[in-house]
């Protein structure tokens, strides 16, 4: 089983308009609600590929009874905390004429200490029994990088590697807590580590404690450096540009790096992502691939969190090349 | 009592960004989520002017709870059917830097047959008791301007006025059916009756059986038309325009006309509103000057459905002028 967390999880409402014309007013087919943030995206890729995942998560308020209906009926198995603060909103207003998705992030109403326990206690408590954890999104106020740290350093006592995709300064709690794997974007990584190259942040992430940094690059692709390819650094991309909605892009490639981790042989000690040998930097090209192959396919769908058909044909597109990264 | 009646209801969602670029992410605070709907907004307005007012409408799915819930909680009497189709979302995003709105508006779900047959007999019986109805807004699908129609014959012969603020072929069975008062805005009056001059619109709202007419001119305040007058219109305008919201101003109209009719000293026969006298003529040129009033007061404010506490320093400023309407 895989467990995905979300510390701060949104109500996702998504409208397509024919053209968005600031000031005017729209009339508009009924917008679609699910239940999003990132953790929730990474479960609905895992479900979508017959992973066992299990999407636990906080829900509060009316916005929380419309994120439960949403997720009960989708068939992903879950745990909900609740809360006292209404899970917050996220909308996405797609333009049908240019493709252009304007959003608007609400920030999270945030956890009481109590609350925020109860999540790392809970995320403790199911994670001991999972093959990875992947922990997803933003933090909200009150869930302190000290709680993600905690609950990292636990799982990883377990022996149960985790993934973080997250920013700011619960990037870099993650990676001190020893983190078996990192998924920042380019931006989120250069704001974190404070270096400009994605080569020199991904270092400087490694250095804290974690063991495989993957840093997805928009159109570019993404790279993968590891602790085990010591200098050296994979890049993968597709040789062309997709058009669609990026969104859920950074979820899949999360999924990828979660279900590679889930697949291992010999889940505990010995992981092949993680071994200085041949069969280890073919396993990390390999998880370069499907990453790469993931998120495009994520691109070409309407909604986060699924993939499209395509995934198979776009996996052998991808271009994997090893490059030195800077020391 | 006063007895608004909102067929096709709305969860109003706002949400305020400094400035919305389209195509980017934005991050902002937590939206308001409010009950709304033209017949709410009025019924608000009204409630906030101490009228005693009842609020009828439909209700539906998960967006139906939070409507529910914020009407309970804003002390405005209501009466909800529940209904099988969700409440639909209208969606507002304020620009800061500018002021301006940009607005989705879901078309509504639907009401079956029977769930409209059941609407229109819940605001008969309710209806019969109160000294106006105020019905509002869009029919939505399912609800024909025959339903309308009947509602507007039935409570006219049980002696209750009645003021209809909806545009197409509702506006045109609502004259037909002889409601009191129309309240259409220019676009609408012109649309359904297919004038070009706001009074020979309102004339001919008027020769298929409205008593008065108000239509409502944005920033160059309204024109009440009434078949007491015969060929004399009224105008009414501030001196000077206002920025602000005007989503609220037509329903702040409508709440005005609904407290002139709430207010005539003798219910059932004989309205001042409609007298061929110079009492009546006074009458309507008050409820004139009350109406341009209120909606500048509903422009001043964020929300629709509540007026500025400037209100009467408004009403003293708007210059009311009797205008001969071309026959």
């Amino acid at each position: 089983m895989i467990l995905t967390v979300t510390p701060n999880p949104a109500l996702d409402l998504t409208w397509h308009v024919d053209r968005l014309v600031p000031g005017a007013t729209h009339r508009v087919a009924a917008g679609a609600a699910r239940a999003g943030g990132k953790g929730i995206n990474v479960a609905r890729v895992l479900h979508g590929e017959r992973h066992e995942v299990l999407a636990l998560a906080t829900v509060g308020g009316g916005t929380g009874d419309e994120f439960a209906g949403e997720l009960g009926a989708s068939g992903i198995r879950h745990r909900l905390l609740p809360v006292a603060g209404p899970t917050r909103r996220s909308v996405a207003i797609v333009d049908e004429t240019n493709g252009e998705a304007s959003v608007l992030n609400e920030h999270g109403a945030g956890l009481t200490p109590a609350e925020s326990a109860t999540l790392v206690a809970t995320a403790i408590g199911l994670g001991r029994s999972a093959r990875t954890v992947a922990i997803c999104g933003s933090l909200p106020p009150g869930f302190e990088p000290d709680g993600l740290a905690a609950l990292v350093a636990e799982l990883g006592e377990a022996g149960v590697p985790v993934v973080v995709d997250t920013s700011g300064p619960g990037l870099i709690a993650a990676a001190r807590a020893g983190a078996f794997a990192l998924k920042p974007n380019r931006e989120e990584l250069a704001a974190a580590t404070r270096r400009e190259s994605p080569a020199d942040g991904a270092l400087a992430l490694l250095e804290l404690g974690a063991r495989l940094v993957v840093v997805s690059l928009g159109a570019e692709g993404l790279m993968v450096v590891s602790r085990a390819d010591a200098a050296a650094g994979i890049r993968a991309r597709l040789p062309r540009v997709l058009r669609g909605n990026a969104t859920g892009a950074g979820d899949a490639a999360v999924a990828a790096i979660a279900a590679a981790l889930a697949e291992e042989p010999e889940p505990g000690r010995g992981r092949e992502l993680d071994a200085a040998t041949p069969a280890g930097a073919e396993a990390r090209a390999r998880l370069a691939r499907r990453a790469t192959a993931w998120s495009a396919a994520a691109v070409l769908m309407p909604l986060a969190g699924s993939l499209s058909p395509d995934r198979g044909a776009l996996e052998a597109e991808v271009v994997v090349t090893t490059a030195e990264v800077p020391a």
